[in-house]
């Protein structure tokens, strides 16, 4: 903490919280939100989310003591606040680095945080656990799960909000609704929210008749009529009232989400309700930072930027695989296509095509269940369904993808964005198990793209030259950028041969071709010769290729970026041992960990997946 | 069909059933359930869903044209009736035998059959898709999605209410209320729906309450306040009125589900409108045949039984799997033990349990997502929870697995049943795929057991023994009693040596100690020994075993009943050559492919992964 935040010094536990007047509350929110506009200027980050959070976490500080007290921050990246304000702030600089502070709750990282979260929707789930867990062992600390308006529209919340009622026991839920989740929220729950919002006008109706009974002197025929009627509404009221109260929610809101007062004084009455309690805040992502609150689509999940101008500081025109993605569905031809996401239009790069065909795109919320069984219906009746979701976020739809596109053999296609190391988002984004859990289903054919043009390539294949399921993984980030001149025609199962030289042979899919490339690079400084397979498909595998290359080198090098168990690596090793060829076979992939934050190259360099450490492993058995 | 079915004998075409009077409509959903009794008490089957949607099925064919109208059966289940009367009644004596009928929709199997179900609450999904390609198309017929109330808990079917009302267009949702799915129906939405039972003394008040002001003279400004409240009643009614009205769907119900005159007035009705529309019909589970009425648990998915007294035919005092696990959770001594079910209570063997420990246990509905991550949450306090969850269905949660439970490393206890080939519930059912989806999660360990007790031993082990993810995987039926004499304590990571002789040794997996134990046999009556070790872990795998008998053997089977990509044999092929070992690899699993139903065995044969097949093999390469 470089700056001279008067308030925030002088706090040393979050307990000091509690000492400050409510002027002070309201400067220290002030000294919050500059603290994290300036930290994620230069590191990147979730800025959006976390501004909009920075009154809802101090009020939630003043009134509990996360000590003892359990907070569940649903998907976790509006925690930027909560991590300074706990036991962060003097190493909050280093968020979202190596061995940093995390854009997200990490139980190892904070005796604050509770409960890990990346992924959306699970935090009335966990929460309702912890109270299970804490009347089990007759403790009596308080349970709040904190989640968006979005993330409400996961199924899982609808699942743990329906198990809700039947939980005696105290816990409160926060909805903070800020009428947008990543992209605008989606669907009938937000126009049921938009009605909350403006049912004050009813209250006021009923208190309004109340008066009026009282003061008036009518025949009583006519007040038992009044009072039978006031009694059907107060009936239908609480039977069949609200959303939350339909599902014996008790609810409370909605409430401006910003007014630490307010806050402080509903929070401090919700402690002491026995029962599970639903508290509507509404909050604006993105508060207090002008460009934010105006694009907070934009500003959701951001690179270093420039304070004053909100502009991208190392803006550059190279372009991302997403960006090829985005050209490569507008170009496409076939009127068939439909495109779909999972509450991401901009992060997988369907924002033109929602523009150009606002028909045939479809934004569902977060619901990646919903999104592939919506494609699976969609794709039995000869439209042909894009499926745009981030590899993490697919393991959310991997029973959707066996049982109702894979039994059924149907025509989707996933574009898996995000594959591979992610970088700074962590262990919950990484996309590490997309080729080893899409590989066990049978009948779906995967690819991965060597550089840009290469997945546009492979888009238009798996649109026209294919009718069975298929998925296309690619990473985050700029494209690669070489390798141009080798635009063959994509042929299913088949693979793609680089350099054809010596006796090692490189057999890369997707990203770990540049990789490949590099090591040849370095052998060839060294001297020595190698070949470079562009695998092209992760399943099926190319075994005519591998029978070729096992012929021709001592050595064959799989490199995939993905974890080992079930990729392409173990099936080829089997392959060639049960074939008896007299070749070596070592495997570059992930073995069985979980990848932390951190630069990807340096991840790399970590896990001994970069060309150095290719290279060593080759001299070992050269 | 052997019997004298009047009615239904003349039926030739699914649109014979519009020509029918009343009367023999009726007189049909006699017949029909007759025939799913008989055939159901021969074939075993789900007999008391599908006893319970025969006036729907009936209806549903006298007002709509499935040749063009596309209908979408949740979990499937159900559809008996559908068959017998689309184009399957003659061969539905067939019913969920190898090459027969299917239990389940499948599209290969007729024209009327729109989409596979098996898993729950994907058919609001799925139909909205099709609604979008039939626009999309310029084509004009209607879908219709029939649901449970059980499924409708299902986190998926939530998210694809929530997407319903963005769809400008026509759609037909009817909820299929019987008040339990498979278990009793869980949580809020229950409640609110048996609000909605009761709801109809509401209306008949509004419709009181106009007739007395239509006869009053009372004075204007009591006329004023009435017709004020009455649009008061009105407003909420309509915004804020029930729980899908929330969800900005239209609503109908409740109405009838056996009354076929009613409902074919209603869906007639339905099929005019131009707007997404949720019919709900209540129905009895088990209707017509009163053993099922009266405990439409037991009848839900029900072996062969006599017809007359509802008894199991072939009743035996063998134990299962489950019955073993049953024991023993109710022997274990922690008291920080808590069981969870999705919605199977008595499948999974959690019926004394729950007796006993009320409240230890928890049923969360048809919410396997939900399931896991509140386990999770309860995991992070000391509690010790044992999720039990069909293979098949765990794949709802793998993302959970993921995220919450092993990116935690939290000690979540994953009880697996139904593991491996179940048999005649087909594709959607076998649970094929957990060994391959668990094991390229890091931090869990995944065993299975290869008879009753040493299930019960694992589940102690993974109680008492360790502190991390841990799932457990044993099969569907009778439980394998031989070896019981080896008992010795499991160790983590350990495999158990049963016989160790000659130079063929069989590492084998749960289930595929018993096949392994047949081999062995086989082989001892041709004088060719072998080798028998229980492998117990799938991960990690007992390598110091792998070495030692690869050391002894000139051929090393692994056997696994599960799919090849990703299981235990590829791992271990790609070790031992990366030992360089001069031993021949044999792995026996499933390749690439999906299971169709048929009997265990007849399966095992067909697949190869029976005794028979593998000697078959050994003696190819001895």
């Amino acid at each position: 903490m470089n700056y001279n935040y008067k308030i925030l010094k002088n706090l040393n536990t979050p307990n000091d919280i509690k000492k400050l007047t409510l002027n002070e509350l309201n400067e220290l929110a002030k000294e919050v939100r500059d603290f994290i506009i300036y930290t994620t200027s230069e590191n990147g980050g979730h800025l959006a989310s976390s501004l909009g959070a920075v009154e809802l976490t101090i009020a939630l500080l003043y009134c509990f003591d996360f000590k003892n007290d359990k907070i569940i921050w649903d998907v976790g990246h509006q925690t930027y606040a909560y991590k300074i304000l706990t036991d962060r702030k003097n190493k909050f600089h280093t968020l979202r680095q190596f061995n940093g502070v995390s854009g997200f709750p990490k139980r190892k990282e904070s005796i604050y945080d509770s409960f890990d979260t990346g992924h959306s929707s699970t935090s009335i789930s966990a929460g309702m656990g912890m109270c299970v867990a804490r009347d089990n062992n007759n403790e009596n600390f308080n349970v709040i799960s904190v989640i968006g308006d979005g993330a409400m529209t996961g199924g899982m919340a609808f699942e743990a909000l329906n198990n809700l009622s039947e939980l005696n026991s105290k816990m409160i839920v926060i909805l903070n609704d800020n009428e947008m989740s990543i992209s605008k929220s989606k669907g009938g729950l937000n126009k049921a929210l938009l009605g909350l919002r403006s049912s004050s006008s009813y209250t006021e109706s009923k208190k309004n008749l109340k008066k009026v009974l009282e003061k008036s002197n009518i025949g009583i025929f006519i007040k038992e009529i009044l009072i039978t009627l006031v009694n059907i509404i107060k009936e239908i009221f609480i039977r069949e009232g609200m959303l939350f109260e339909n599902l014996n929610i008790n609810y409370v809101g909605p409430i401006d989400g910003h007014n630490i007062k307010n806050m402080i004084s509903i929070f401090d009455k919700a402690k002491n309700n026995n029962e599970p309690i639903l508290i509507h805040i509404k909050t604006l992502k993105g508060k207090g930072y002008k460009p934010a609150e105006e694009n907070p689509t934009f500003y959701h999940g951001i690179e270093p930027f420039n304070v004053d101008t909100g502009e991208i500081k190392n803006k550059t025109n190279k372009k991302t695989y997403t960006n090829f993605f985005s050209e490569s569905v507008l170009e496409l031809s076939n009127k068939n296509i439909v495109a779909i996401t999972a509450a991401m239009k901009d992060g997988v790069g369907l924002k033109f095509f929602a523009e150009k065909y606002p028909n045939k795109f479809y934004d569902v919320g977060i619901c990646e269940q919903h999104a592939v069984t919506f494609a699976a219906g969609m794709a039995t009746l000869n439209i042909i369904p894009i499926v745009c979701i981030y590899s993490s976020f697919l393991q959310r739809a991997f029973d959707q993808i066996i049982h109702d596109v894979c039994l059924q053999n149907l025509h989707v296609i996933f574009a898996i964005d995000r594959a591979g190391i992610v970088g700074a988002d962590g262990e919950t984004h990484q996309g590490l198990f997309d080729i080893s859990f899409l590989r066990l289903i049978p009948n779906i054919t995967i690819m991965a793209p060597k550089n840009g043009n290469e997945l546009k390539q492979m888009i238009n294949f798996s649109v026209n030259k294919i009718s069975t399921p298929i998925a296309i993984r690619y990473p985050r980030g700029i494209a690669y950028d070489e390798l141009n001149e080798f635009d063959s025609e994509i042929i299913l199962g088949k693979s793609e041969i680089l350099y054809d030289e010596g006796d090692i042979s490189l057999f890369a899919l997707g990203s770990m071709v540049k990789t490949a490339i590099e090591v040849r690079n370095k052998l060839k400084n060294m001297n020595i010769d190698s070949r470079i397979i562009n695998a092209r498909f992760a399943k099926p595998i190319d075994y005519f290729m591998i029978d070729t290359i096992c012929k021709k080198s001592k050595i064959v090098l799989i490199l995939e970026e993905g974890i080992k168990t079930g990729g392409i690596g173990e099936e080829i090793e089997n392959y060639i041992n049960t074939k008896n060829y007299d070749t070596k076979v070592i495997l570059i992939s992930i073995d069985d960990t979980f990848i932390p934050q951190g630069n990807v190259n340096e991840l790399k360099t970590y896990f001994k997946i970069d060309s150095d450490s290719i290279v060593k492993k080759i001299l070992e058995y050269n």
